[in-house]
């Protein structure tokens, strides 16, 4: 044996060893603090200053609490009651004691751990499901398995901290009497929460999995990764939305889990609202993996995704953070939410120390009170952030990314960024919305053209012990409540879940190379049977408008007649039409079901020549809207908020254009935002719309050409083919004898 | 002649020869600028940074400008229109430009003002009356006098600046065929504009005053400060509001026009919005009579009320300086308008040097170019700025102060102070709201329950050229669009003007001395003739509150039985109600006129025993309003909105107690401001009503008791004399057999 030889077997073994260490070794803590990582920031204390902060407000934090003291109450009540509210705090400040125990050596907060766990231990054993029986998954400290959940992947992490801190048999009592029957329960005693393709399911694997390794219990690990062999969930089960609980030859557990929600681009199906949600045990999962099982190199999976979704989460954000609310998704919801703290954080620890996230992190200005924290506080202090730039992507979705997905534009304005988010994404799994080639227009952190969102209050007991409200599915995730076309007063798919979930739209292009005309466009064949609908955004910035414009094209060729809806929905006052209208001395419904019940029609106009312009004044801005209609087109001013006997709906407006009895035709509006008012200096400037005339010069089943006249006068033609979308391809068209001839799929001649 | 004697005529002559000085010398500027002003100023420059500061923003405002050209079109357009902007901006532009020429001697500032005045002397002697019609005293430049007149003042300035650049010979000209003949076109050709008391007035006063003192021309400072003989105006004559044009006897003018409409306190009539626009020509006046005619003592007239009227002015503003929109008040307008930068700055000049008033100047952060601006300047450098504190307050209205007035509450709530503005004063001249007994309520700058303001878009052309709309005089001006009671669905005084100018409330008492428990009292009884009505609002102050909460108490007692309506506006969504309601699937209007045209009914409901009770959400806060309702009331939900063809209205939403055959009866309401939601971590604290029960136990001609009991079971009795005020009687009530003693009109016992 040469010394080469040698030396490579005894590098092998040591590597065996290594890596059987990493398998087996019982350090603690190991999930996202490591003796290591501990050590190093022992080292470090009242040195790195983010670092430093979060550890000062998080030991006041707990201190208080320790003050307070325990309270581990019966549970009884719904999300926002108060055993709810209270377990849920107690998990949460489990954790961060944990955490504090470990960073400063005192011992006061392993026992507020340990003290609070023994009560959970206490009452665990003899304790039923949850009195509230709404959830299809009830919980023990909670009403949904799904809390319990939670509680779980938090409390490892505690225990985590003060495994060492414990007896051997004080482990074996909260591991035989606490820890493995939740676990058991969470997962063999809720096979169809557990064993699915679901945000809940992630939770649930977590869970145990976390647990799992903390107790080096490896069946919990394993049932963690790949889900249980054996659920009992019937072929053809469906869930409460439809669909069904597990398709023919499905996986499950945490790598099924990671496997089906993300496209490619890391784009979650559910929308970023649920991703924000699923992020947390998916990272922290993924960090205790990668600290304690590094031979899964679990950040490499899927050719990375789970680091790619975060970065692909942080770019479905307006400019102040907040996440773009794509199916259902609650408003407010931003990346400074402490699931995004955390999985920041971790991203630029385990990746590729992406210096962009870091001032992300300065933002946030927070960080977890762990190795990945320290690192990225560290980093900051070092002087390495650098801006994060949000740029203009399209994002596909589906396990494969071939099933439709999000294109985001993003165009500078006068003041703030323009943002466009269209989505011709899946149906997105059951908080999915039936919004085929919908869009939502800001301006900055302001909703120009907004998305609905979701029809719930989030732990506001008030409201449905702040759960999903009916009007969620009779409203907010119906067709007619977002902006885009409805057909014959129907939804997509006729709202019908599994049908939906068949589907998808198709991207047709997506281009964001020239800054000043950036195109989204999408089609959509299966969401009314028979019709064809291919729709066109750009955002066009041109010199004598203040901000970048909004062209929305849509073509519809159906094989029958129809009524064609398609709404605005905006926020502010009316400050002009064009247009004569009538105001209604009654109101009624616009209609009778789909959503339509839902809105008032507060007012019904037409334009008997050319295009209708409807202005209306909002945050001190002016948004003028131009359609290019016929006399025959409808156009209805509504208000949400019909056939609402609780309240539960937001009183917005919308402005609709309804063309009745046509079977193929066009959309073509253009959307400005301009103008300011100062109610100090009580002046307003550029308050009148710049565009002139908005038409159709051209059409066929090939092209459009939308001729825009500005007030000053100047011209544009805006050519766009809808049947070949190659950049090298092109194209003519004879508008009045004049040929334009222009390459790729389209152009904008001034 | 001995030496003191000849001392003393000497003194004596020399003080004339000073005197005749003051009143005759041409020095120039001499308005609000000084020739030793100037010196001062220039002698500093580069040295005070906030003089500095505005100074370098003004030249690169005045350069661009001069860069641009200069522009003085054909009148044309009513305000927010092309000609109209213009000239506004011109008369801005040339104050300025005159200012930059004093502080910088730079020869092209005097030019440009030079040229422009020329451009307008050429254009002046052929103009007619503006072509825009509807008002009734039509300008030349501007579609009123009124904007002629604010040319005037502004110019004025301009001209004083420059007028040592000019030639003897110029100045003649533009005296001869511009600035004279304007005066005289302002008063003697427009007597029902200028010689009334009105804000109108004020500035037609002001524009022949300051324009008299630069031409040195006696006749127009006479017609400035006591206004035209000889006006035309016959006895008994209207305006357009129904209101008397001039009252017999009535003096006119500008000491007048302070007389008039100010308080003793300084409160001017016609409410805040208004006091702001003519507190510019009130201080620009009197600095410059303070400047070129000191034998005046304009600043020690009627008791020093200019200078005490700037003070109540910032007095009337909420935390964050928006003023209280009482009467016609375009809501957003604060201390950081234009007008008030100058008489804050010109208040610390010439007033006590208070210097809370620099902290208000630091805020504004600019200064004007004068030497009251320079003085600010110079003593925010030196550090002297000291808070504004504003404290609860109850100010007079009438010239006497008797005519009731304006209680303004201020209470320290767990994050921003609690304002709590009630209005008993009288009608407020032809912007007065019939309001009387109305109130609004704060938390820090957010309305928490509103005044609706003023249905008005000032400047924004499209509503209704920027000018009052219709509905300003159908629902703002109406008693039901108030937080006020409304007898059988008509508004005070029928809202006939001309009785309602004739009336005021009665404050009954206002303390404030206990912080924890501040009331504000007050009484009318002539807007609805035959009913007297008693409002008492507190503020209390408790440890178990989040924030002091309101205790809203309404005494009625009538020779006839009514239907009495007690709406509250507020902003938000409704959360939860304790009773039944009913939302209509058709929406009509809640009445037929009055204002309650304008309302949609959206709900109906009662409460069969005890307390109604509502709780809605805005701004991520929760409030809960608690009613002692009996059975028969019906609670009512409106929205705003219902006839208004042109969308001239805002859609806020209301809610209202009913009490139908009624006749001697109390509303009884408490409102708490309580807990928060966070939609990042969705997590609600507080956000349940901390009242249990409020019950009526106590009530005779005499007293009220209301008790209170919280969630936590803790009672508090408020106990309140109706008909003696005084702070040192002694009360005693039985309840429940025991008996309650106090001393003054009301206490609160724990």
């Amino acid at each position: 044996m040469n010394k080469i030889s040698f030396y490579s077997k005894v590098c092998s073994c040591l590597l065996f060893i290594l890596i059987f260490q990493c398998y087996t070794a019982q350090e603690h803590p190991s999930l996202i603090l490591t003796t290591k990582g501990v050590a190093e920031i022992r080292a470090n204390l009242g040195r790195i200053p983010l670092f430093d902060e979060t550890l000062a407000s998080t030991k006041s934090q707990i201190d208080a609490e320790i003050l307070n003291g325990i309270e581990v109450p019966i549970p009884k009540d719904y999300s926002g009651g108060y055993t709810h509210e209270r377990h849920k705090k107690n998990f949460l400040m489990m954790q961060k004691a944990g955490l504090l125990y470990q960073i400063l050596n005192e011992e006061k907060y392993a026992k507020y751990v340990k003290e609070m766990l023994f009560q959970y231990e206490k009452m665990y054993p003899t304790l039923p499901l949850h009195p509230q029986t709404r959830s299809y998954a009830r919980g023990k400290f909670f009403w949904q398995a799904l809390n319990d959940s939670n509680w779980l992947v938090y409390t490892a992490q505690a225990y985590d901290c003060i495994y060492n801190y414990l007896t051997v048999s004080e482990r074996k009592t909260l591991e035989s009497n606490l820890f493995r029957p939740l676990a058991d329960f969470i997962s063999l005693e809720n096979p169809k929460f557990y064993n699915r393709i679901h945000n809940h399911s992630t939770w649930g694997n977590v869970a145990v999995g976390m647990i799992g390794l903390v107790m080096n219990d490896k069946k919990l690990v394993e049932r963690a990764l790949y889900g249980m062999k054996k659920d009992g969930i019937k072929e053809g089960e469906k869930d409460n939305d439809g669909g069904l609980l597990k398709k023919p030859g499905q996986k499950a557990g945490f790598f099924a889990n990671v496997d089906e929600p993300f496209s490619p681009d890391g784009y979650f199906t559910e929308g970023p609202y649920y991703q924000r949600y699923a992020m947390y045990p998916y990272m922290v999962f993924a960090e205790a993996l990668q600290n304690t099982r590094p031979d899964l190199k679990v950040f490499e999976y899927k050719n990375g995704v789970l680091l790619k979704s975060l970065i692909t989460l942080l770019n479905l954000t307006d400019t102040e953070g907040k996440f773009f609310p794509l199916n259902d998704g609650q408003k407010g919801m931003s990346y400074y939410s402490r699931e995004l703290v955390f999985s920041v954080d971790a991203a630029y620890l385990f990746g590729e120390k992406n210096t962009g996230l870091l001032s992300i992190a300065e933002k946030q200005s927070e960080v977890t009170l762990d190795n990945a924290g320290f690192a990225v506080a560290k980093a900051i202090q070092e002087g390495k952030a650098t801006s994060f730039i949000k740029k203009s992507v399209a994002y596909s979705d589906g396990i494969k990314g071939d099933q439709g997905g999000v294109g985001i534009l993003r165009s500078k304005g006068s003041t703030e960024e323009i943002t466009l988010v269209m989505k011709y994404a899946a149906q997105g799994g059951s908080h999915g919305h039936y919004d085929k080639l919908s869009f939502s227009l800001y301006e900055g952190g302001n909703e120009i053209l907004q998305d609905y969102g979701l029809a719930r209050f989030v732990n506001i007991q008030q409201k449905g012990g702040g759960n999903y409200l009916k009007e969620n599915k009779t409203w907010a995730k119906q067709t007619i409540a977002h902006n885009t076309i409805v057909q014959n007063e129907s939804s997509n798919f006729e709202a019908d879940y599994e049908t939906g979930d068949q589907f998808h739209s198709d991207k047709y292009l997506f281009d964001a190379n020239n800054p000043n005309l950036q195109i989204v466009s999408a089609k959509e064949s299966n969401a009314f049977p028979g019709t064809e609908m291919h729709r066109v955004l750009a955002l066009i910035k041109e010199d004598d408008f203040e901000n970048p414009f909004l062209l929305d094209i849509i073509k519809i060729k159906s094989k029958t007649s129809n009524q064609y809806d398609l709404p605005y929905y905006y926020f502010g006052q009316i400050m002009s039409a064009n247009f004569k209208y009538e105001t209604p001395n009654i109101l009624s419904p616009l209609g009778t079901k789909n959503g339509y019940e839902h809105l008032w029609k507060i007012g019904e106009g037409s334009q008997p020549e050319g295009n209708a312009k409807v202005s209306w004044f909002n945050n001190d801005r002016f948004i003028s809207l131009t359609s290019a209609v016929s006399k025959d087109d409808q156009l209805i001013f509504t208000k949400i908020g019909a056939n609402d006997p609780d309240f539960n709906l937001r009183n917005d407006p919308g402005f609709m254009i309804r063309k009745t009895n046509a079977k193929d035709t066009y959309f073509v509006t253009a959307l400005e935002i301009h103008g300011h008012y100062n109610p100090v200096t009580e002046i307003g400037n550029n308050t009148f719309s710049n565009i002139k005339k908005l038409d159709i010069v051209y059409q066929d089943d090939q092209y459009i050409g939308i001729k825009i006249m500005t007030v000053g006068g100047d011209l544009s033609i805006f050519l766009f083919s809808f049947q070949d979308a190659d950049k090298n391809s092109t194209h003519n068209v004879s508008i009045d004898g004049k040929i334009y001839s222009w390459n790729g799929a389209f152009t904008l001649i001034k």
